[in-house]
């Protein structure tokens, strides 16, 4: 039986979601959703670069939800939870499952509790699955660790590094790290809110509350990596001095011992990109995966691979530490 | 509030899960179970060398179930699953959930769909979950690389090496796996079905099943390893020429390609021992736990672990690969 998807929010990662969920035999695309005027009315497969599929882009979500009957909506509009959250009520309010890229909502339990309680409210009351995922957060520094803590007796401590080089992704990713700006500018980014990982505290979370540990106190940080020698990009020469990604930490305390610590390192030309995990516990556990898993391909695959997991998972708000374990297809 | 445990099956294995489920103040282990003329009428808190503390073990299943209504059985008693099915459904048809350390029923769906069957419908019918868990099936070999696929969009080929110094491990493990024993002597055991890791097939099954993938064909082998050297162990010298162990292997065909190789080695002294798992995909993903996952202390801990998964998983025969991803605690 074909499950029936409708795409909301046609940026990047809604377009690679888009196309991920064509390509794929057991699912159907039967609506798409977009506020861009420039892409209202187009039909989706254009906008993928292909032929048309009889697919157009609509404003109306509700509307488009009404007409279509989708097993499940796959969201991709935005980072920050407040904001997407009356869009997330408009849709399991018509009785849908949703997954979506939202940072915040992989685990907004403990850093947005009512909001997370309303969302809940909302899904149960129609019997639905709200789940938000991506590779980062809500898998490489979360739910994969808490899976290799399986074999465990005792957890004393969990530490993940995700070591990403920005030289081998895309020109707007290394801008989003702020590759080639002053310290000033990352400053003030910073203090603007326009520069930074969305959603460490929200893995340090997941992973804390899944273990069952109260954190006393948890710390975030966010430094940027500064280049010692100048080197060239795709957008221009980096000078020493200037700013050359992104380095963000997350540690979790209980009894003032750290317990939980998430260090993320995105910066050019990186040496030796990697995830490792590593849990402190009985047996211990170390792993890692070399070069890393890639950011925007692996959020896409995720998404649509996270399709029957929901379909299976309890009604309400879930999240990837507590629904069916997510695999390819 | 508590959950209520009941122990199914007190050797080794049986009782490092019990162990473990009293070391947890969320259980109280509220009976115990096994055959054992030697073990029953005496308490469980003396078998696992503790002070008693007021469960005596029976071998009547019916009557402790009966009397301590447990949320969940933990059984612990072999791992063929055709000898232990008539326990199993023991179990089930008193309305209590299962997780079995029995290594066929890990997954049981293509090499022994009958008994799949009939077990799935015995747990559906009083709305119970049973489940077949431990490191190897049901970690290492099968779930672990399928949570590894949830980034990728294509999987072309999965690879599971699995390298277990039996010298590091206790003695029972090393003479399982042959350590000491002449070629002729292993060939005799193969022959016999005495030596050897039990659930190679299944693990394949679960990851070919999980990945949607038909194999057309599969084989399994299993060699002995021979020392090149004399060495000592605790149970005495091994000469050179002798088995110092097992080299076993699973391979799964899809048109004439081989898309699945399982390959586990447990020998004595073997160096660099750890688990990699190789997936060709997009992206690829290159895992591995230095040392690898400990098997026995591994096994009570997924056991354990997964009791909060299958008390909310879907009623029926579930798996490692469909139940809510198990993690500690």
């Amino acid at each position: 039986m074909t499950i029936r998807v409708v795409c909301y929010g046609l940026g990047p990662i809604g377009l690679g979601i888009a196309r991920l969920v064509v390509s794929r035999p057991e699912y159907a695309v039967v609506g798409a959703i977009d506020i861009d005027s420039t892409k209202v009315g187009r039909d989706l497969g254009e906008l993928l670069g292909d032929m048309p599929f009889g697919v157009k882009v609509h404003s109306d979500v509700s509307a488009v939800v009404a007409e279509t009957r989708p097993d499940v909506v796959l969201h991709a509009t935005g980072s920050v939870l407040s904001q997407v959250a009356p869009q997330l009520n408009e849709l399991l309010a018509t009785g849908t499952n949703v997954i979506s890229t939202c940072e915040e909502l992989s685990y907004p339990w403990t850093a947005q509790p009512q909001l997370a309680a309303e969302l809940d409210a909302a899904a149960r009351r129609r019997g639905v699955t709200l789940l938000g995922t991506g590779v980062n957060p809500g898998y490489v520094m979360d739910s994969l660790p808490l899976a290799l803590t399986a074999p465990c007796v005792v957890v004393r401590s969990v530490r993940v590094t995700r070591i990403v080089d920005v030289a081998q992704r895309r020109v707007p990713l290394q801008r989003k790290v702020g590759v080639g700006i002053t310290r000033k500018e990352f400053a003030q980014r910073v203090q603007q809110g326009r520069i930074g990982h969305v959603g460490l505290p929200e893995s340090l979370h997941m992973v804390a509350t899944s273990l069952r540990w109260q954190l006393e106190r948890f710390e975030s940080s966010i430094e940027p990596v500064i280049a010692k020698s100048p080197f060239m990009t795709e957008m221009g020469r980096v000078e020493a001095g200037s700013v050359t990604g992104i380095h963000q930490t997350a540690r979790g305390f209980i009894s003032g011992r750290e317990v939980l610590f998430l260090d993320l390192w995105m910066y050019f030309d990186a040496p030796d990109p990697q995830d490792t995990i590593d849990i402190d516990g009985d047996p211990p556990i170390r792993m890692s995966i070399e070069g890393g898993v890639p950011g925007d391909i692996a959020t896409a695959a995720i998404v649509v691979n996270a399709i029957p997991s929901i379909l299976r998972a309890t009604p309400g708000l879930g999240s990837m530490a507590d629904i069916p374990v997510v695999h390819f297809p």
